[in-house]
């Protein structure tokens, strides 16, 4: 199967699964449901979710107990865009060709909507786990992987460092911690999850980080050269926000041409990492580094 | 001991705990880490911990194993305090005498201060579980019980019920909700968690889960009948902000002898559940129900 068939395949299932666990009842709070489902229902590739779900699948042959982890990793993916988009962050009136959240709902509601969704991902994490407690290993250890790689250490600590990094000049060495933290972490746990899930070994686990790292980093550099040469239709967003807001990227450090060429030795180190992993299947995985760092949107 | 010096005895080992986990090294992201212990060690009680930590040792002897809980749920309980005094909710500039963390720190930071916390404490509670695996039961559970107190189902819930109440009617079915929801239910999980990981058995943590449903309620009366009577140094927070801000509580709707008369009915009730409960030491519960309902401050 193609990669963007398999992608549409999962996108299908991830969907599905989170309408069946997002509250959508009449409690006195129900304008928070409303919130958090516009932004986690605004559309998106689910990448994050289809690595874990896939990764799982790879390992064991199914993915249905990884579903709950799949799902928490993409509601804090979209927990991180309600906030990064907020007036005091980056200040975005459109994701995905939509109004942000605080556009529709005011900011207060989008901080808690923002709040309500990184919870729920714990929610949703934790009682999978009680419910299953003779795994309970396996679950705790995928859990502890999604939550350092989302928190100060992982996701927060790169967005923090943007923030203060912006209309400075950086080094690559910041360069470098801000792609990895911000956007690569909770990629590389996607990944990794999975593969705990599915009862991966160590040797499995190493492989599936070194794979996790470089696609990561490379999907964030392909973003860069999107945001540079993109067009507003195809992306959604406004083209060119990341010099209106004097982010530094690879471009600005390197160059388009040194972007890409870095882009794509990313995809080949991906690549090599996986013939550690000896499971039929794994060959989407590499379809998927080539996808990342070619794709158009 | 009297209640008054064994909250002082908890709260010296609570901060000593929380000083010794919460990151304080050269990170590029350390501002984020100083932000976070801004509000960390800002003051305050440290009621919930004390009630996690007291609730445990009373149940089998000894606190322990519960300090990365009852950190994890005042690490919580202060992301939402840095949440809810963002200009686009409460906008409150003190926050026990002291300037909030976005008048020092800017908003944006404000908002990633208060999701690091709350990841982190998610973090905490994971690593403990993680680290003792034969335990993971009792882990996950309380786990459970902090994570859906916190959320949309809980402490959220509340705050968004209150927010979209501003300004409008509300009836005491709304009142309730809010109350119950944005603090009562916090310091509910913060006695059942204690509960469970000392290992009471399903009756004591039924009265455990009364006890705290009454002395939450009692404890945010009392906190409404402060604002309305309270002195400014005493509570080191804006008099009379609850008016300002045109919020309903237990005043508004009842008057201030009614809702005195309240507090008094909520700590008969959370001394009687206490009679449940046959292990020693169950009197200094007692006689915090006494505290809650008539402190100054």
């Amino acid at each position: 199967m193609h990669i963007k068939d398999e992608l549409l395949k999962y996108k299908d299932i991830i969907e599905k699964y989170l309408d069946s666990v997002l509250p959508n009842d009449d409690g006195l709070q129900n304008k928070i449901y409303e919130a958090m489902r516009y932004s986690i229902f605004a559309g998106g590739k689910r990448l994050r979710p289809f690595l874990t779900l896939k990764v799982c699948e790879i390992i064991n042959g199914n993915y249905e107990k990884a579903l709950p982890f799949a799902s928490a990793i993409e509601i804090i993916h979209t927990y991180s865009l309600i906030h990064d988009d907020l007036p005091c962050m980056d200040d975005d009136d459109l994701r995905r060709g939509n109004p942000t959240n605080h556009k529709v709902f005011g900011e207060g509601m989008a901080v808690l909507a923002g709040d309500g969704l990184l919870n729920f991902a714990y929610e949703l994490m934790i009682s999978q786990a009680v419910k299953n407690i003779n795994e309970s290993d396996k679950y705790l250890k995928a859990m502890l992987e999604i939550a350092n790689s989302s928190g100060i250490y992982g996701m927060i600590g790169g967005q923090v460092v943007d923030i203060i990094s912006e209309n400075t000049k950086v080094e690559e060495n910041v360069l470098n911690f801000i792609h990895n933290h911000k956007t690569s972490a909770l990629i590389e746990a996607s990944i990794v999850s999975g593969g705990i899930l599915g009862g991966a070994d160590e040797d499995e686990i190493n492989a599936l980080r070194s794979y996790g790292k470089a696609i990561g980093l490379g999907f964030q550099i392909r973003d860069d050269i999107l945001d540079k040469i993109g067009d507003i239709q195809e992306l959604g967003k406004d083209i060119g926000s990341d010099e209106e807001n004097n982010k530094v990227t690879y471009i600005s450090l390197f160059g388009l041409e040194g972007a890409i060429k870095k882009s794509k030795e990313l995809c080949k180190i991906a690549k090599k990492s996986l013939t550690m992993i000896d499971k039929a299947g794994v060959n989407i995985l590499e379809q998927l580094a080539d996808y990342l760092v070619y794709r158009e949107k």
